[in-house]
Order: C-alpha cells, then sequence, then structure tokens
C-alpha cells in the first residue's frame, strides 16, 4: 500500500492509501476528491490534470500535456498510475465543478418572475393550477365500549362521509402514527389526500387538529452537469425553498455516453443512482428543508425532469440500450416510481411523476420545457432550443411540433477548449475585444476582484464573435492579424491571450487556441444545421421563423446579438429571441402544481414528432457548411455581413 | 465501566462490559444473552436465575431464591445490579426458549397430513383452492428502428392483448431489470402476475422464458411464543420449507401486557418490531429459503395470523390502546402493508394479508384458526379452544358463532411453575404415576437418554392428573399421602419430588409444589370456566356441546383424557376431542393460498360475535367453582368421578 496525498490551492490536503498499479483517477473518485473527467477517464479531454509534488507516479504523456508542462510536474490523472507513495497538486479549475459550481440563484427577481410567468402563461392557456392534493379536516366519534370499531375503519368511514369516496386508502406510514395523532387530537385530525381519477382517495398524512399543515411539492431537473430543485406548496404554488448543486454524476463522465459505459461497469448502476440521488438530490432536499423549516417528509409528490439517460440512471435502471442500435428506452412515461423506491428522503409514499421522453435522445427536459415555452400553444411558428451537452430544438406551433437533437459536444460548457471552464466563480462570461488595440475587456463571475481563471460557454461566444468582428480571425477561424496578444506555436497554431498568467488565478496564461475555435465551431455548427435540417424537412425557410425560446442554464449569459453573429443562432430580428431559463425546472414545476399541466405535457410529447438527423442525408452537408463563421452561405446571415 | 461475563453451561462465555448501576438482565439483552423473563424484569416469575460465579453483584432478595440457594450463588438477573467485575452463570433453564426451543417438526407426517387435510377440508366446503397470482408467457415484437416503442410500453401492451386488461402496472422492481430481461431472453418472458378484482393486472416479477418460475408465498403464525412458518408454492399450494422459532420478543416479556409496557418506552415498538420481523421471521425465510434452494424475492405474498397485540407490535403500531378501555384496536383487517414496508426480506412489492382482528383480545390467529376449524360450515354444535398463553374460544356451528378469550397466563408454557419450563428438549411431556409405589415413569422431548430439566405444560397436566388419581393430592390440589417423593417444607407446603437431582439435568430436584399446582388449577380453571359462562350465556349446557376442536402448540402433547380428568376439558366423550395442530398456521395457509378462503375468513370474523367474559357477572363464580380438582361440582364430570 502507498500513500497517496492530494494538496487543494486552498490549502486542504487529503490522504488515502492505494495499491501498485491503481488509477490515480480512480483512487481520486474513491477518496470524493473532485477531479473533473469529462471524458471520464479516457485521456481524451484533458481536464484531470495535476501536479506532481513529491514522489513518484507512472503517468504516460499526451497531448493534452507539453513537454514544458511535463517537466513542470503536470499530469492527467487518468493515464497515472500508483507505484510509490505520492502528492499531488490539485487545481481549482479541476476540481472547480464541485467546490466552486455557480449555484443558481433562485430567489433573484428574475428567477421567482420566471415561475410567475410560467404560472400565468399557463393559465392563460385555460390550464388549472390545481393538483389532486389537499388537506381536509375530519372529526369522528369518540370510542366508547359500545363503539369499538377500530382506529383506520373509523378515520376511513369518516372520510367517506365527508367526501363522498368510494375507497380510502390508508398506507402503512398513515397506519403506523393513526392510534397516536387519534388519542393526541381527539379524534379530529387534518389529513392530507390525493383523489385518483376515479374518485378512490389516498391519505398521505395524518395531522393534529390544530397542526400547521402545508403540502410539500419537490421538483427537479435533472441536468447532465447540474441539478437545480424546489420545493413548492402543492395548495398554492409558492415556492418554499430553491436549490442548484453540481450532478455528482459529472465524476464519471461529462456526458449521458460515457456515464453510460459507467453505469455498465459491475456496481455501476448503483454508483450512477448514488451519485445523483445519494450525493446530489438527497443534500439539496435536506438542504432546502434546513434553510426554511420544513419536514421533508411532509413532502408528498416529487416531479423530475431530464434528458433520457439522465431519467434512466436515476432510477437506476440500465441506459444502455439508449445509445445501442434500434435505441429503446426502458420507458417514455412510468407512473411506477415512489420516494421509497428510489430512497429519496421525502415521504416514503411519494409519488414520482417524470417527465416524459419522446425517445432516447429527446427526453423530460425537453418535454417539460416544451410545456412551458406555450409554443404548442400559439399560431406562431416558434423555435424552443435547449442549449446542454446535449442540443434540443423543437418547432412548430398548435398545430404540429417536431423535435431533434443533436451532439454539441461539452464545448458549450467549457469543455474542449483549453482554458475552458463551467459556469462557476473566475470564468470569464463575457468579453469586448477593442477593434484596435485587439485588448480584450471582460466580465468575470463572481467577486467584483477576481482574477479570471478559464472561459465559460457565454464567454467563448463573446470571444470568437468580437475576434471575428475585430477581424483576428478568419470565417474559419484562423488567426489573420498579429499583435503581443496574438502567439503561434512551432506547428503555426495560432492563439489569442485574454489574461496573461499574472493578471489571472490560473496556472498559466489564460488563451484561446484555434484548436479551441474550431471546436466550438463544431458545436455551434451543430447546433445550426440542426435547425436547417429540421426546418427544411418540413420545407421551411429560417426567414419564416416567427420567434425562438432559448433555454438552458449555460444559456443564462447568453449574447443573442454574438450568438447570431458567429452563426449559431438564425439571423431573425434579435427581439424574436427570448430567454425563458431553466425551462426544464420550470416545467417540472408547473407539473408538479397542475394535474392538467401534467396531462398537457403527456399530450404534447405524444403530439411530438421526432427527426433522427443522423438518418437525414443532407445534414452532414449542413453540418460542414455551418463550420464557419457564421456559415459558408452569408446569405443567410444578411444583419451579420451588413457590419 | 466493569466487565460482565456470563458463562453457559456449554462452556461458551460472552464478555461485555457495563456502567456502575446497570441493570443486569438489561445487559444481558444488549448483548444478545437469551436469559428467559417471563414477567419482563418485574421479579414476579422468578425465572431468570443466574449463579454468581465471580466478582460482586448487587442483588435483591425475593421469595424465589431461598436463604439456602443465595448462598450458593443463586440470583434473579432483573433485580441485580453492576457494581463491580462480575461472573455469572447462566443454566440452561434460563435460556432454554432461544437455545433449546422445539423447532415443531413440520416435516413428520403428522403435520403434512394437518396442511393436507386442511386443503381437502376447505375443498369440500366449496372453496376454490386458487388465489390471484400465476405466471403468463408473453411474447413480444422485437423492436426495430421502425417499432421504437419503450420496454414498459411493449410489455404492457402484450400483457393486455394476452390478458383482455384493461389496466397493467408494472412496479420499481420490475423495471429495474426489465431491459436487461427482455434483451437477454429475445423478448419473449414469463410474468408472475395479480389479477385484482376489477381485471387490473400488477406484474410482480419478470423471468427469461427459460427460468424454472415458482411463486412462492409465506404463511406465518405469530404466537406469543413461538413463531411458525411455511414457504408454499402459491400453484399448487405445495409445501416449500418450514420453519419454527421463539418469538424473539420473548426477552421484552412473556406476556402480550408486558411486551406492550416494553413497546411504551422510548424506542419499544422499533425494539420490539426488530425482535419479531429482523431476529426472528427474517432469518427463518433465510433459513427455509437456503435449506430449500428458493430465492426470498420470489416469494410474492405474505399471510401473517396473530393474535392482535402480536400483530400490531409486528407492525410497529402502538399496542396501548389494546389495552385501555375502550380497547380499540388500529385495525381489524387492513391491505396497508407490503413486505418493503416492515422490512421483511421477501419480494418488496410483496402484499402483506393480515388475519382479521375481531377485537383487542381475538385476533388474527383465532379468526384463521376457526376458518380451518371448519365449525362455521357445521350443523353440530362445536368448540373451538386455542390453547397458548391466552386462552380463546369459538363456540357455535353453520348458524352463528361466538369467542371469548381468557387469560391462562403462563402455566400450561411452565410458567409460574418452579420447575416448569416451556416444550423444548429435556422437558417432561408425559407421565404416568404408579398407584402404589407413588414412582413417577416419564416421557423428555429429545435424545431416548436425555435426562430430564424441567416440566412443560402437557406434563404438568398429566402429573396433576396422575396425583389426583393416585390419592396423592386432594381436589384442593393438597398433599394427602406421604412417601419418599412427597416432602414438606418448613411451612408445611407440601410438594412431589419427580426426579432427584442425581437423576436430573438440572441444578436441583424436579419437583412440583402445592403452589404450582395450585397456580395451574388456576389456569385451567380459567379456560373451563369460560367454557360454561360462554355457554351459559346462550343458554347451552356442556353436553350439548358435540365436538372440540383442540388447537395451539401447546397441545401437541396433550393427553385429553387427563385433561378431562383435573376438570380442563368438558366431560364429553373422547372421541369428540379432535386435535388440529398449530390452526392459526394452517389458517395463514389456507388464506394465502385460496383468495375465496381468505374472504371466508373475513366473513367468519365479521359474523363472530365477542363475549367480554369480565362483563359477565357470574364468570368469577364460575372460575372459583373451577378451581377444584376436577370442579366443585362433580356432577360435571361424570367419567370422572366414576374412576
Amino acid at each position: 500500500m502507498f500513500k497517496v496525498t492530494f494538496q487543494f490551492e486552498s490549502g486542504e490536503v487529503v490522504e488515502t492509501f492505494a495499491t501498485s498499479g491503481e488509477n490515480l483517477l480512480e483512487v481520486a473518485r474513491k477518496t470524493n476528491v473532485a477531479i473533473d473527467a469529462p471524458c471520464s477517464g479516457n485521456a481524451s479531454c484533458g481536464k484531470c490534470r495535476v501536479k506532481l509534488m513529491g514522489g513518484e507516479l507512472d503517468s504516460k504523456k499526451t497531448r493534452h500535456i507539453s513537454e514544458e508542462e511535463y517537466e513542470q510536474g503536470w499530469r492527467l490523472a487518468c493515464v497515472s498510475t500508483i507505484e510509490a507513495d505520492v502528492t499531488v497538486m490539485v487545481p481549482d479549475i479541476a476540481s472547480a465543478y464541485r467546490s466552486r459550481m455557480k449555484v443558481a440563484d433562485l430567489s433573484s427577481q428574475d428567477e421567482v418572475a420566471i415561475f410567475e410567468k410560467t404560472k400565468a402563461g399557463i393559465e392563460e392557456a385555460g390550464i388549472a393550477l390545481h393538483n389532486s392534493l389537499r388537506t381536509i379536516s375530519i372529526t369522528m366519534d369518540i370510542p366508547t365500549l359500545d363503539d369499538t370499531m377500530p382506529d383506520n375503519e373509523r378515520l376511513v368511514r369518516a372520510l367517506k362521509k365527508a367526501t363522498g369516496a368510494e375507497r380510502v386508502q390508508l398506507p402503512y406510514t398513515v397506519m403506523c402514527k393513526l392510534p397516536d395523532v387519534l388519542r393526541a387530537s381527539d379524534f379530529t385530525v387534518q389529513c392530507v389526500l390525493r383523489t385518483a381519477a376515479n374518485g378512490h382517495i389516498f391519505v398521505y398524512d395524518v395531522y393534529e387538529k390544530d397542526a400547521d399543515v402545508v403540502i410539500g411539492g419537490l421538483a427537479i431537473d435533472i441536468g447532465t452537469t447540474t441539478v437545480s430543485g424546489l420545493i413548492i406548496n402543492m395548495e398554492t404554488g409558492e415556492i418554499i425553498g430553491k436549490a442548484s448543486s453540481g450532478n455528482g454524476q459529472i465524476r464519471y463522465g461529462a456526458d449521458v455516453i460515457n456515464r453510460i459505459i459507467e453505469s455498465l461497469k459491475p456496481g455501476g448502476k448503483e454508483r450512477l443512482q448514488n451519485a445523483v440521488i445519494q450525493e446530489t438530490i438527497n443534500p439539496m432536499i435536506e438542504q432546502m428543508c434546513r434553510a426554511n423549516g420544513f419536514d421533508p417528509k411532509h413532502i408528498y409528490r416529487m416531479c423530475v425532469a431530464g434528458n433520457t439517460t439522465m431519467n434512466h440512471l436515476f432510477a437506476g435502471i440500465n441506459a444502455d440500450p439508449l445509445r445501442m442500435e434500434p435505441y429503446i428506452p426502458a420507458f417514455f412515461k412510468t407512473n411506477a416510481f415512489y420516494a421509497s423506491d428510489l430512497g429519496i428522503n421525502i415521504n416514503p409514499d411519494a409519488h414520482l411523476i417524470i417527465a416524459p421522453n419522446i425517445g432516447s435522445y429527446v427526453g423530460g427536459d425537453i418535454t417539460a420545457g416544451t410545456l412551458v415555452s406555450m409554443i404548442w400553444n400559439k399560431p406562431e411558428f416558434s423555435l424552443f432550443i435547449d442549449l446542454g451537452t446535449n442540443g434540443e430544438l423543437v418547432f412548430g406551433n398548435s398545430d404540429f411540433l417536431m423535435s431533434c437533437a443533436c451532439s454539441a459536444g461539452p464545448a458549450f460548457e467549457g469543455g474542449d477548449i483549453s482554458c475552458g471552464m463551467r459556469a462557476t466563480d473566475g470564468a470569464i462570461e463575457a468579453c469586448v475585444i477593442d477593434r484596435d488595440t485587439m485588448e480584450p475587456t471582460f466580465e468575470i463571475i463572481g467577486e467584483s476582484d477576481e482574477k479570471p481563471i478559464g472561459l465559460c460557454g457565454s464567454g467563448i461566444i463573446d470571444v470568437i464573435s468580437e475576434l471575428y468582428r475585430c477581424g483576428i480571425i478568419n470565417p474559419k477561424g484562423k488567426f489573420v492579424r498579429e499583435g503581443k496578444r496574438i502567439r503561434h506555436d512551432k506547428y503555426g497554431m495560432g492563439s489569442y491571450v485574454l489574461a496573461f498568467q499574472e493578471d489571472a488565478a490560473s496556472v498559466k496564461d489564460i488563451e484561446i487556441t484555434e484548436v479551441d475555435i474550431d471546436n466550438f465551431i463544431r458545436a455551434k455548427g451543430a447546433i445550426f444545421s440542426a435547425i436547417r435540417t429540421m426546418l427544411s424537412s418540413l420545407d421551411f425557410d429560417i426567414s419564416m421563423v416567427e420567434e425562438v425560446y432559448v433555454a438552458g442554464g449555460i444559456g443564462s449569459g447568453i449574447n443573442m446579438e454574438n450568438a447570431v453573429n458567429i452563426g449559431m443562432l438564425p439571423d431573425i430580428p434579435l427581439d424574436k429571441f427570448h430567454y425563458i431559463g431553466n425551462s426544464s425546472l420550470s416545467g417540472a414545476y408547473a407539473m408538479l402544481l397542475s394535474t392538467e399541466a401534467e396531462k398537457k405535457t403527456y399530450e404534447v410529447a405524444s403530439n411530438m414528432t421526432y427527426l433522427e438527423l443522423s438518418a437525414v442525408p443532407t445534414y452532414m452537408d449542413e453540418f460542414v457548411a455551418s463550420c464557419f463563421i457564421p456559415h459558408t452561405d452569408n446569405s443567410m446571415f444578411p444583419s451579420v455581413t451588413l457590419k
């Protein structure tokens, strides 16, 4: 056994032991040391950099570590094996997702406004904001020697009388507390009920007569990268608590395919399920409840929205068929899950609603998002875009809806970008470049005096748009101007330095290279070509798009004009773009609060057709044509060409 | 902290630590050292004797330990507190229930015959031996790129087509294995189904097409003293496995009242529930399954029969209202419990049927037992007696049924008897005394060369009957002959020595005292006076009883003639008595196997009236009159008087 020591920039130290030949990234995972590995340890993303500080480590050389960096001690954890005692430094950027994940500030007015808007939009569409849960006060006869009916029959009889229900079900949890609550409260109690479609009643809980009863509900958006949640009052829709956290599965890979592969290893399904439930959702519930003095057992219903892989891994169900032809999910929708089945720390009988999938690559995050985009209720031809690790699109109006999905890759979230990082503290999220001096001005997430660590998705859009506007790069993303911030390596590869190391909180200069720009161009090209291909398949032209709704956590800092400028979004009037925030979460909120909204989501999902882009012969050509700034066919971007 | 050492006669040693002032019995409980304490540590039963071997122990003196015994080191654990390091010896008799509990030999021909008889009797009554579970083989279309229906919808569609059901429910456990089983088995699978009364289908399990599917069911009789169980094949009724074990709750008290009191202490409900489920039922399930190569997850239904207190404590539900006026149970019947709710290690979705209670003192053991006694289906006026710690009676025929319960106390099980013990190895279970020599001949449970340890219930009946027949005791139970086996203590209290210490495996002579006889007379008097009182309340005379069915584990060795001789059972022709074994277990078996039998039990229960004996003014007089051998009114026992 060898001693392995992890040092953090914060000064924190974690020690563990490992046997000869163990993989350093695996050792970190077992020790709960967060080292970001978007590619799940395949040496392809280059994010799991650590620095050898002492001892020995047997590490392969990779293209991600230069000779000079290797000399300095930089190694990729995923290709390093333990052969002796070793001490490594884990830089902030490698552990960013966990320690520095920017939590969506749901208490801000913007966010509250989004949920208010969601409610208003749904009501406008004629959908009642009403669900099947309610509280009722019940008074029973006090038992005597002449009236010896047992407690459960006594309550059931009284509930039948009060509600007219034919059948009343008391689950085990209620039976367990019933004798005590009845006697503590003189046989007058409050019950939390669910009335089923057939009129039968299920009793979730029983409270003493004077208790302050709030029926809690839990909405969760399971993003591949970020999990967000709300606790709401099921009777009023009021938001009781909010939280957001990195998805604990990140350490098993940044994208769904890597996570599926990880889940196929022995114990993998359980590890991935634990990562999202025990390590992510349950702590979020605890945090929200503690902060708001709410008992998690008073949460009686839960709605989850996530992509198809996320909801399979969340449920601990084999997701492998999702990635293998013919791409069959275990479920589109299911009413089979209860909180106790999955070990979610709320009322064990709480029913779990899952926003419906419509296929392997269009899941509940999109159906829930489509619901709250309201495009299904409008005559205008509208485009709904959810920008995540996967890009999903829905186009249509009140008459039809078509969806498709494209793999944008991790570039929007800073993956595959040399100085890329997720949208956390220290990330450059917006940028302007002076055309003459080529000097950048940028906005950094976090405290005002923070130095930049790297570049997140919205920052990359701005930088590329600005580099192009200033004539620093050409439509192919190659550097065509020179200056103190422009560099070329020995192979002639250009790069632009956003911040020199002395001005950065990074271990090296923060720069964007031609390879980065190329990676990003392919990501934006995937989105734009998907838009084009789907519209063409319907004989639509881009100019016929009347409204665009952009959703996704990644989109929060997005500059729509710059996104158009680089050819990522269609060139239509800017006032047609609407940022609708985390529509997966607001969709889950709507489905939780309103039974009709839940039904409407199923209806929207079942009416949505799915276009498999890879089956469209022209898609690849569209993609190649989109891999320019803004596009090979400039006529598609008239406003950009005018600038 | 002081060191506490428990030594066993077997040579085994258990060591633990305790703080000053801790109660020795509590220390033993925490350490899982089984010391029998039928009175739950109230110093009233005198069963928790241990012998001080070294160190110090602060023990109160009690009437149960003579001066001489105290000198020898004998102490009651329940009145001993730790004040220093101490070593005590735990005699076999004190730990008898756990280490030496005789397990009912269910594999014997007698026992199999009882279940065959149960089945036959039920079928004769026109009740179908059929339940709602079955296996079905289903072949689905194999998915293609043109047929991308998800797994759950595919199976549901196929099941609807095959069964005509309107609704099919797949629970979480099935969803979890579905993708794997479908693909491993080319979309032809076997399903275990339950068809509800409304035609809806619940899928318990899904197996590969070639699997050997056996639908398991579990019948459990939770006796206050002994728990018995069967695993059966739900489609054939065949018995797959059998087991029996002491109820782990015994260490919290021998009778229901002491257990309820124990359950009211902090954490008490959980402790008592754990004792019967985690420590008793789950190990029995494991044992039965291991011995028969059966997977416990293939048990999809369970039926429990037990008295009202037992099924409340089993469910972890407050049983205190059962012992307090107006004596209201939490439930008579309930369909609210599933295996996963109670932590029973079978299929988590297995539904738990509970034989219905009809009141606080007549529970599911009696309703299930009444079912299989078949007295509800006969024109003859029949009496069903379940002899346990509580004695319960049901009288009637196909037109009416009346029940009552009396507290017989622990005497039938060897409690309150100085050399009494439960019916385990080493117990004298039958006895004949020579009228001239007064020498006894007896049968001992266990190996043929075993020396006696004590006296169990059936043995006590025989001894008292023989002592009376031989004129050694008078109708009041006082000794009236002298001899080498007859002794009197300094207060003149007589006793009869069954085995001198040198012929016994006991630490002292095995004898029966006038106090023992008196205790037993009160127990048999409780039963007989209950019979009389219930019959009188219906204007029936004992001679009108046409059949008597005696049930209960305690009854297995019972000599009916001797039981009549001492005035415990009514003096009717001996061929009218039928021993029907553990009718609670065979009733649970019937309810499990047959949905109609289950319904019939509810019907029998709801038609059964209950007589509260304590509310009958003449009951106390009847009881007093019954506390003689055979009775103060000898005319009730004409055959006995003739002997």
